[in-house]
């Protein structure tokens, strides 16, 4: 890793599609120069997730919008390694939108921001899968948003993926019977076998619809959502009465910003949601981010107990972020993605 | 009214589209003679509403599936004129789901059974509106689903019908700014100027959207949906963060059942609900049925304060029922269509 300089992905256009490298800028400047008050950090994982391809979007989201020759955004884990805030000493881990650089300077205020247990047993990639963004997504988004009884049925999409494969676990430690959606055999494998849950479906076998009537014959009280579209429709047509749509996110649509790419067309069966007094209700991690420890508290506990258990992929080198973003859409991802800086 | 004989619509086939009348058969038999335990209830009025078309579907909804050749389902208000029940006098006011014909009898343990205050004041057409299924849905959708707190912004669907005329005056005694949508210019000057809504958009004009931002330059706090379909789609383009959709219904769709019709899409924009940590929920009136007094007490107080107004539009003559069920989606409905027998 280069220590004089700062190298820097900026966003050079907003992409159409899946991103491509030239959608982004390469830059290598000098490393900056923290004010009083601040500390300058030297990012060494940055995390990847399918929300970072949504969040570069022209509009803004719950995040205001991505500006055009900025850095990208990104949360990482780093190291302060130059300090003039008293609350952040030199060698202090920590994690915030840092961006797709080597060094940010900070004050506490980032978006995402918080300080790491000085003496961590955890490898500093955990923080940003179980005990960062995706576990406090999939603990407050089960614990908090589905509020599942011991015997209902949970569906999980994605369940492969950072947080699909955590909320199926979470599930079942809260006595639910869970059907996760995932898109290879291998992973339908690894998620019932090593994960728990009781059953699974591979989407891309296009039985869809059928699988979910043979593995939910009574129907769904709980879908976990982190795709949208057709999978989304097809459970809505499952749904038991008083179900609940926890809708984490909507991979299926994250490429088709841009451009003159528009939204494919929604569920056609929404009424389902009168029918069966369902509801399908959004939420986003960083509403409960004063509520981390409690989510982590938890997760550490299960953890450590081996009732849970939590897969990170890394993936070396700055430059090849833009090409690993992508890897979160072509189904090969499984669990957590990170990006050694 | 014959009185020797029961008249009767059955259902002769599954509609396609708005209904026709050879959709249905019309019947006259005998009066029927109840067993021991139960009670001759003779008809006077029957309620039509948006969900007595959706309810003729081949599937099971929240009430399993109309039969063919059975007679047609429909709440209606009647008397009790033979009994052999003790707890139904000869004289008793009744409502329930009693059918689209003369003669019906039951034992109290009918869908929507319940037995009216003897000597009302009331209009026993009001017992299918304000004082009925309508109410205890606006009511309770308004205050269970909804909770609206004081200066939120709520626009209503279907505003000049039976039940979005009735939510927007709740709303607005709950200290909301309403803005209310419907299918006429004369329809928004009565419902702001007669109703008390604060903004009336009429769709047919094509600025729908325009409106919403236009009349919520703010966002939407709540929308209370009876329609689905478009509308649906451009206010989850308006909402604020945490916005409840209240799904009562979903008008737009009722006539595509049966044949080959296919539903419409649904809305595109369900990523909304993430990015605004936003919710949808459906709900039906029947799951409140025994919180129907608390509902009846609080809108006849505000009825009598003068603070709600409510219209119900009589049509007459049973043989016109499937023609009358059509009106609710032609547009040229106001207030609670009821029929009288």
């Amino acid at each position: 890793m280069a220590t004089t300089a700062n190298r820097q992905w900026c966003l050079a256009r907003r992409p159409v599609g899946l991103v491509k490298e030239s959608d982004f800028e390469w830059r290598e400047g000098p490393v900056p120069v923290p004010r009083p008050g601040y500390a300058l950090v030297r990012n060494h994982h940055l995390s990847l997730g399918p929300t970072d391809r949504q969040l570069l979007r022209e509009e803004d989201t719950w995040l205001p919008a991505q500006r055009l020759g900025q850095v990208v955004r990104g949360v990482t884990v780093g190291t302060v390694v130059q300090s003039k805030n008293d609350s952040l000493p030199e060698g202090t881990q920590v994690m915030g939108v840092f961006g797709w650089q080597d060094f940010a300077v900070t004050d506490c205020t980032a978006d995402f921001f918080m300080k790491l247990p000085d003496e961590t047993q955890v490898p500093s990639t955990m923080h940003l899968g179980l005990f960062g963004p995706v576990g406090i997504a999939a603990y407050f988004g089960v614990i908090d948003i589905a509020r599942p009884s011991a015997g209902e049925v949970m569906v999980v999409s994605a369940a492969g993926g950072a947080t699909g494969s955590l909320v199926g676990q979470i599930a079942k430690l809260r006595g639910c019977r869970v059907v996760g959606i995932t898109g290879s055999d291998e992973k339908c494998r690894w998620i019932t076998e090593e994960l728990g849950f009781d059953a699974a479906i591979n989407y891309k076998k296009g039985r869809m619809f059928q699988g979910l009537l043979e593995h939910c014959p009574d129907g769904i009280d709980v879908y976990f959502d982190s795709v949208g579209g057709s999978i989304l429709e097809d459970v809505l047509s499952v749904l038991k009465a008083h179900a609940r749509v926890v809708a984490c996110g909507m991979v299926s649509v994250y490429n088709d910003f841009g451009g003159t790419l528009s939204y494919p067309a929604g569920p056609n069966n929404l009424l389902n949601l009168v029918i069966k007094r369902g509801r399908i209700e959004g939420f986003v991690c960083l509403d409960y981010w004063n509520r981390a420890s409690e989510a982590f508290a938890a997760l550490a506990d299960w953890q450590q107990q081996g009732k849970i258990r939590y897969r990170v992929e890394v993936v070396e080198g700055l430059r090849n972020a833009p090409r690993a973003l992508n890897q979160l859409f072509d189904g090969s991802n499984r669990g957590k993605l990170v990006l050694e800086i």
